[in-house]
């Protein structure tokens, strides 16, 4: 991380009060601590989110100011960015949000969210990034590098083990040692470590029996002793329960969502506690070191502070950005009889099916929400990109009951869980609702009669995708596999589009589609990327960054695993999350883990592994194999390496992603791919010995196009045994 | 004008039966025809206006369907366009209209709006060029051109003497025929012989009794015999007002207002009177042909439609257009001191002051409402310009009283004028007003008061920018005045903005004000382009394309002529319209037409006029001029040559504008500057000879940066007298 001269830190801290202490590590604002303006430390200004810079709120409470200087760019949600497994693009996606959150004078981004989907119900996996921890670690570190060019800081959330949010906010999680450091800690680790984030948003729920935000365990032993972190940790909004333990903990400022901020945890009651010397300075001076070493690594405070980026929102190359993320995040899931892309020349009629195809998402979600500068729709996109000469006719195709504009704020919803939203998410079985759903079902289905090319978007959106609530069931809403059906009943070449933030239940209907193509929330240029690859001026190469399950009880967490209304829920199922448990249990999945097909194929050549055990405390496994474009057009391919180990002295997943690489390539076009591991991809974590093993013998190198899809193989040795953290 | 073999034309007319033709002579939608499916002859899609493509509305209800995918680019107003004196950006500008208005389907884009700016209070003359004949034909005819490139016809409009909107549907207009053929008409013959605009569109009102929409003198004579136009002529909407007349009339296409499309006069009326040989056919053939002709020209027929340009909107290639033109049409009435440009790396903190600087206005004004993709308004532009290391201080200074949501559309408001609106006008100036404007003014005073930067956004809005009603005054509403002295009080070097379709009385502060800058109404970029401008990252290049009186009562139109109320109204101002009256009376004025600074300075030098009248009907007046780059930076110098006829048989204006150039140079850079006046640029119209004349004997040339900075000046002989229409 950035050096600081800690001895500007202890003259700094040696000149303040108490009082002034105290101000700086608790919020004095619904998104800022205070400052010291007799010692010229400003307050620390934080802003959601993920997607984007959040709108700008009143200081005490959650009300939009509604000027018009706080509309931004909406930037593709994580579970899009990690679809393109691309690290330029997560650099770059970084540096257009450092930008945007430091020109809109914010020093920290509430981002990147980077919990482990551990079930697809989790209503926030929209803003998360996988289910494999390795892709994360290689995501999230570019990421956070971006973002923090800046001079703006990430905040790498939420530490750890939030993977649902029924209950998110007491909810006590447990699972065993090697699960926690195997799966749901290297995100984090890796963000630490190599992505150097400044600072790291502690989670709402317990783990161990301890509130996260302020765990001895988490903070204490992990972050601060076993990874030496020196960064701020910031509590979630309303993470800290008790004066004493946050204040003796590891958690350097409190954050929370009411206006009562002098009565704060980390407030008056600290403050208080201080003076009566039940709590000891020390601990305070420990928090205020950290957010000034964060404060100087920002160029915050002093001489520096000239020097200090300055940021700009807006801007048109960020758009630019965007628009190559979104193109990149999109998945063709399926295109047997290469339906896609259709010929723009040819098209002269196309029917749009289905209100995803003019629903506007940024505004939803949560604390992710975006007053977007502009949101261009699918429809929107295709309409652009046809221009006149053809005619699209659109019909909503299923009913979305109306939503009572909110009053109340998501945090303040979340907490009291919105009665109003169960009224209208069971509302969809109404007499009248199912007589328009009747209606523009029929209307639907005689489109799709009519017309050639029929496209249906379908999906998801921010009801289900959404923070503090998880969804109940894997299934459509709103009767779209009915209208799915239907349609392709009478029309069996329409193309189904997917627009979700979370995978679907897609039996009733997967196998009836021909062509399905999927679109995470993709930010403000989403529909114009669906368009650009719709008609083929971009070759798809987005991958599934996580498994499709086929229904919800084949989910590990749901099978084997607790989830959802417990207090106190247990990972039975282990490490076993995602692929790790369909591939070595052989349940068929929908779509498999990494699978992404293009309008092109790809060959896959002369394989050459190699290994080299010659340095003092690690290996190199060398994979080089010839990556050719055997197809038509450009296209790129994401190689990916598996590492199994058939014999181990714990139960190990039939293989784990541990390597991959992008390639483009021109049509006949070959390139030569290498991709090095070394020994941190063949180790699992051995509880006994409190540290990875990765043990001699005989392991088996997978190189392939997703987890199901392997194309060559190789076996090598490990002479040796090798421990790491 | 693209030649069409009128054998195809007749051939299909040939097979149409009455009915058919009628069906295609008037609206059968809101904003289209009918077509013949039987013979493939599509309906002609028009579509408003002139800042952009206007929502989508439902066919027979003046209601937006509502869709997220008619949001479009915004474009700058024409009197934002005029002031740059670009004929470039007003190709450009075309281009981009007229892509998006294919884009989008449309055949006739109803655009552009070229009316004289008679008086300053005309309630569209923020969609209208100029106060001066020649830079509106020297800036229409590349705007259309630009347009009709896509294969959709630009529809000039209001043709004709539209210069006021109280009384507009039936006020009759009275002018000595010489000022119809000098002021008003000569934009749209430029409009028809050069910029060969394939449609144009009939006016509301009256002149010499008859209704324009169907007027003989205007549509026969002068339109098709004079002219030899064969374009199609439609009417404004709701403005045909007799079955006989129209049908009998030049008029091709009657558009309106209402649902009932079968009882329009040019509808079953018209059938019925042709069945019963009231009305010859031959008139309705006519019509067709005209219409038939225009869609040739389209590429709506036949095979050609293969070839037709499909268009597209959003194109972020159109906001760089967009963006470059708002920056070229800001005008910098005054900067002494040079207070402008601020220095971006010193400005730590900036006061901005007044409610145009968030306001945002594309969903105003009338038929030119855009639905835009998104609008920067200034305050959104400071902001991302300094980013996150300048505050920005803001304060709203004044009040505006909220406006309820209109219910009806503005066609139908204006056909009855709306008392609310009425009642919100002189609204402000009970009680609850008054104290709110106290507050704010204090507020903004203090504000002002403690920083040493301040920005004033003042002006207009929509409100009085408004299609249907014109302004009361030229004073800036909401208490403006007194909240820019009061800040000038306190705050001597603050810098006043003005954004504003329309002068507005400055003399009780402009005085004081050492900076003021000016912007209309400038599109979605606006707000980026103006803080370029102000950080001087744009040099500002744009010129006055209108007085800017003192005063109401020194306007012509008020002062001689009559203007508003009148159910006849009489020009008697005569060709004295702007600056041509100002400058012939030596009237103040505040701001003289041509005018505009920059951050840098030009000196003209050497001069050089030639007259050649070797030719056998024209002269050749060629007029060379070194203009240098004086100052530090780069910039754009409008050149203007003015023309002064001081012996001639009728009055003239001391000068009048003929021809000008805008030249960027760097600093200390020197560029030769040609530009060649032919005969039309030294006559006047002679009512008795039915034409114009320029008499032989002495002109004087001057060339100037405004029409009261005249630099240089020669003498010139014309030996002979020219004729032309």
């Amino acid at each position: 991380m950035r050096r600081v001269d800690e001895r500007k830190i202890n003259d700094i801290l040696s000149k303040l009060t108490l009082e002034e202490k105290i101000a700086m590590i608790h919020g004095d604002g619904l998104f800022e601590t205070k400052g010291v303006p007799r010692l010229d430390i400003p307050p620390l200004r934080t802003s959601d989110g993920p997607m984007g810079v959040r709108k700008e709120f009143a200081r005490d409470c959650w009300i939009n100011i509604c000027s018009t200087d706080d509309y931004v760019s909406y930037l593709p949600s994580n579970s899009a960015l990690a679809s393109t497994w691309n690290r330029e693009l997560a650099y770059k996606t970084g540096q257009v949000l450092g930008a945007e959150a430091r020109g809109r004078g914010k020093d920290v981004i509430l981002a990147p969210g980077i919990n482990i989907k551990r079930s697809p119900l989790c209503g926030r996996n929209f803003e998360y990034m996988s289910e494999d921890p390795r892709l994360v670690e290689e995501m999230v570190v570019p990421l956070i590098q971006g973002i923090q060019e800046n001079d703006v800081a990430a905040c790498v959330k939420h530490f750890a083990a939030n993977n649902q949010e029924t209950n998110r906010l007491s909810v006590d999680t447990y699972m065993d040692e090697r699960t926690l450091r195997e799966i749901y800690l290297p995100g984090f680790k890796a963000a630490i470590f190599k992505g150097e984030s400044y600072t790291i948003m502690g989670a709402y729920n317990r783990l161990y029996g301890e509130f996260c935000s302020h765990s001895k365990y988490l903070l204490t032993k992990i972050l601060r002793e076993e990874w030496g972190y020196d960064g701020a940790v910031i509590s979630d909004w309303g993470a800290v329960h008790d004066t004493k333990e946050a204040a003796e903990s590891d958690l350097d400022v409190e954050m929370s969502i009411g206006p009562d901020f002098d009565n704060y945890y980390m407030a008056n009651p600290l403050l208080e506690a201080v003076r009566n010397g039940e709590i000891k300075e020390e601990y305070i001076d420990k928090k205020v070191r950290n957010i000034l070493r964060t404060m100087f690594r920002l160029k915050m405070l002093g001489e520096e502070r000239k020097d200090r980026k300055a940021g700009t929102y807006n801007a048109p190359e960020h758009r630019e950005m965007i628009l190559k993320c979104a193109e990149e995040s999109i998945i063709l899931l399926k295109n047997e009889e290469n339906i896609l892309p259709l010929d723009k020349s040819k098209v002269k009629t196309l029917a749009v099916i289905g209100q995803n195809a003019e629903r506007l998402h940024a505004g939803g979600g949560g604390s992710a929400e975006i007053k977007a500068l502009y949101e261009i729709s699918p429809l929107l996109g295709l309409k652009m990109h046809l221009g006149g000469n053809a005619e699209i006719k659109y019909a909503k195709g299923y009913y979305v009951p109306p939503k009572e504009e909110k009053k109340l704020n998501w945090q303040q919803d979340s907490l009291d869980i919105n009665k109003e939203d169960e009224a209208l998410r069971s509302g969809h079985n109404d007499e009248e609702t199912v007589r328009l759903q009747e209606e523009l079902l029929k209307e639907a289905v005689e489109l799709a009669k009519e017309n050639e090319n029929v496209i249906i978007f379908a999906g998801l959106d921010h009801e289900y995708d959404v923070e503090g609530k998880d969804r109940d069931d894997l299934k459509l809403p709103y009767g779209q596999d009915r209208l799915i059906k239907e349609v392709l009943k009478v029309n069996p070449n329409a193309i189904v589009v997917v627009i979700a933030g979370s995978p679907v239940e897609m039996r009733t209907w997967a196998d009836d589609a021909k062509t399905i193509l999927w679109s995470y929330y993709a930010g403000m240029e989403g529909g114009r990327a669906l368009a650009k690859v719709i008609f083929g001026d971009v070759n798809p190469s987005g991958k599934l960054a996580e498994s499709f399950p086929r229904k919800l009880t084949d989910c590990p967490a749901h099978s084997l695993g607790e989830f959802g209304d417990y207090e106190k829920i247990t990972y039975n199922e282990g490490v076993f999350v995602g692929y790790r448990y369909y591939d070595t249990h052989n349940i068929d999945v929908e779509f498999p883990f990494g699978h992404g097909l293009s309008y092109t194929t790809f060959e896959y050549s002369n394989l050459k592994v190699s290994v080299d055990e010659t340095g003092s405390d690690d290996v190199t496994v060398k994979i080089q194999l010839d990556v050719k474009n055997t197809g038509k057009v450009a296209g790129a391919e994401t190689v990916q390496v598996y590492v199994a180990d058939p014999v181990s002295k714990v139960e190990r997943p039939v293989h784990e992603l541990k390597g991959f690489e992008k390639v483009h390539l021109k049509p006949m076009e070959i390139k030569t791919v290498t991709i090095c591991l070394h020994k941190d991809s063949f180790g699992f974590y051995d509880v006994n010995e409190h540290c990875f093993v990765a043990e001699p013998g005989e392991f088996e190198i997978q190189v392939g196009a997703s987890s199901r899809d392997i194309r060559m193989k190789e076996k090598i040795s490990l002479s040796r045994k090798y421990m790491y953290s």
